[in-house]
């Protein structure tokens, strides 16, 4: 099978094909990152415009780096005193971005959907940075990566996503990757931000903490984002540090090779202590190693790259 | 002929021969974004440095993107932060940013002379990229250019310049170029933002729209600059859009061949409907593209190029 | 010898060696600058990341600018808007930064010590670009650099530092260096800002800027630093550019040969007189200059280079 995408804009419409084949090619980018001269040519003299209407500095990074190891040309484009501030509609900057001959324009937006409109009408392809509270398609493809090259395979291990679900973008769009790659999903977090709705998506939803660690071969534990929260979903950070919070003693009931994940940046004291942030189950920072590999890959893949076996050649 | 200039500081000063010489030069350089790998090395190892005092991200990634075209490192300084704000003289900030070996200087800023002012005392080429409500002179380059591309010749054509005249960095290089090249120029607008003195360059002032539109080859809209006006020119945005803003009615009444271009970014429904602004007659998403292969033969061409013979070797 | 350290955290902790080391790398890229292609491929496809917790142009365009003739990848992270907002602790920061391969971290925070606690447990290079009142090594490595090259020597050299002495990682650093050269330093200024305790460095310590400016054979000047001054150390900036501002009058009193050093950004009419900052004595552009050349030389270094013998190699 070749990669047909012109666009990367969720997980919900990538076949698990289509996810494995960004990890084996992420694979293949990831050895670039540890060698002397960290740069391939691949997309030389190609333009990619990083888009960034809600801020982010995390994920642009790792998306310029990433562009920078491919030795593409890279432009930041942030909301602030941009032309979006004088009333220029999004349709009509991204228009103008293309104008520019970018032949990727990666967006970040406040708006559930932005990547999907964009690519309607653009013929340069678009990346999905986060949409809203819809999906954040890369941070999904080098989560499950991490599972896959810690664990050797996704299908069948017991995955539990821990904290604020509802608003979170990263949880969708794991939880669409997770499934179609065959894991036992299970949701944790205080009611208010853990819906039932959920379980029709095929997870697992309990407030019972301790059940939810029990059997997981994976906690992926999500930042308590203030930022997107509109009013008060539990009463304080003290409360949810303690009934929510991944401790040693919550961590004592999990399996003794369980790994931790969280998507950064950490919250140490709220969502996950000091000490287990630190300890040797988790593999935080190598996501973030493995996201800059996955970012590599979409970018290549997104521009008529086939699969991993170019990579090799 | 061969181009002699190492700064680019307005319209007002160029011949005739030379505004054609940018243009064959950026006719050149325009191939370039169309090829797979969009780079060319004519100006590595070469430092250009983008100084917008004033805010501006449209043409600051124009120039920035033009610059790694031609394979030159390109610094971003931004008035934000920067130890303009700490009390230095402009002057001191340009002779430090020329003391890094700076080749060439790209000035945006408020007040009216601020790249001459410059020229004067560095080594470094200065590039005007909008002084004040004086001169904005590679959008004249890319209008005209675009004119040209579109139409063949410029002399002896049409050319209404609709909108905010008075405060318009655009109007008056454009109002320069054209008479150059041989175009006849009509301004209208408000009479608050289209005095009579204008006529004194030689353009036709008039303030019937239907008359404006009536013979005219191009139609050029200005954006209406809320941020340049100090005070209230025109009773409100709707009468300013139902007098001169350019709807299918008003479109009617020109010449079937009409071009409309505009500078970016739009206001739709204020200067231009919707509609208008996305019709086969409208060259708004062109003139984009040629801004950026203008932007290219002017940083070419202020490094010593000779001309567009040049390129092609 | 060879060069040895990972980290450039302070002058401090520097042999005599080791600084003209630097001075002597430094010495042999800064004809890079000059060249018509100034790059040369020595850091290809290593990865360089601007941490500046603290605000600067100044400081993070020279090492961008470094970075970028070195061929090196460079990212630019500022604390706005990034995830040291959302509560993150600075070592996850950089603990994720480096998780993307960075091969150096060049910090400025505004707390003392912030590069040493960096190089404790990162694996990357860490260059400290100023931390609190602390120190600012590249600076007195850029400013030592530019003594040298105009004098032939430092050992045996009156250097006078002149300003707001107290909260200043300028002076401190200089003072470092110079005494390490063999350079004998006089600190001048208001009592309040150039307290006693500098003498037990082995400096000399007087407040009669006649006396301070008699035997000198450099004048540094340092900015007065409004935005570091938590309360009034002095009446008014009229007193203190009438009892310290380098003028005309003062001047006089000085060695014909003196060298006027500041590093910048300048006020002028305050710690320095208009004309006196643009006299033929004053090396101020020279040293931005030599910054680059230095900061070059630092980078190369602290990425392996042994020395000044590997550039012309």
């Amino acid at each position: 099978m070749n990669w047909q995408r012109h666009h990367l804009l969720d997980i919900e419409s990538l076949s698990a094909e289509e996810i494995t084949m960004v990890h084996d090619t992420a694979r293949a980018f990831r050895e670039v990152g540890s060698r002397a001269i960290k740069k391939v040519p691949v997309l030389r003299g190609k333009t990619v415009i990083n888009l960034f209407v809600e801020p982010s500095t995390r994920t642009r990074i790792s998306f310029e780096l990433a562009a920078q190891r491919l030795t593409a040309d890279v432009i930041n484009f942030s909301a602030e005193a941009s032309s979006l501030k004088k009333g220029e509609t999004l349709k009509d900057t991204a228009r103008n971005l293309e104008a520019l001959n970018a032949d990727i324009i990666i967006i970040r937006h406040s708006a559930t959907g932005a990547p999907h409109f964009l690519s309607r009408f653009l013929n340069a392809s678009v990346i999905n940075a986060g949409d809203g509270a819809h999906e954040h398609p890369t941070q999904a493809l080098l989560d499950t990566f991490t599972i896959r090259e810690r664990k050797g395979k996704i299908a069948g291990l017991n995955v539990t996503i821990l904290g604020d679900i509802l608003y979170s973008r990263v949880a969708r769009s794991n939880i669409w990757a997770l499934l179609k790659l065959g894991a036992k999903v299970t949701l944790c977090g205080p009611p208010t931000l853990v819906p039932r709705v959920f379980e029709k998506m095929g997870c697992r939803v309990t407030y019972d903490v301790n059940e939810a660690v029990a059997d997981a071969d994976i906690i992926n534990l999500l930042r308590i984002q203030h930022e997107r929260q509109r009013k008060a979903m539990f009463p304080s950070l003290n409360e949810y540090a303690s009934l929510f919070g991944l401790n040693r003693a919550l961590l004592a009931k999990a399996k003794p090779d369980v790994l931790i994940m969280h998507p950064g940046p950490i919250n140490r004291g709220v969502e996950i202590d000091s000490e287990i942030a630190d300890c040797e189950r988790s593999v935080i920072l190598e996501q973030v190693t493995n996201g800059l590999a996955v970012r590599m890959a979409v970018l290549f893949l997104v521009s008529g790259g086939k699969g991993p076996q170019e990579v090799a050649a």
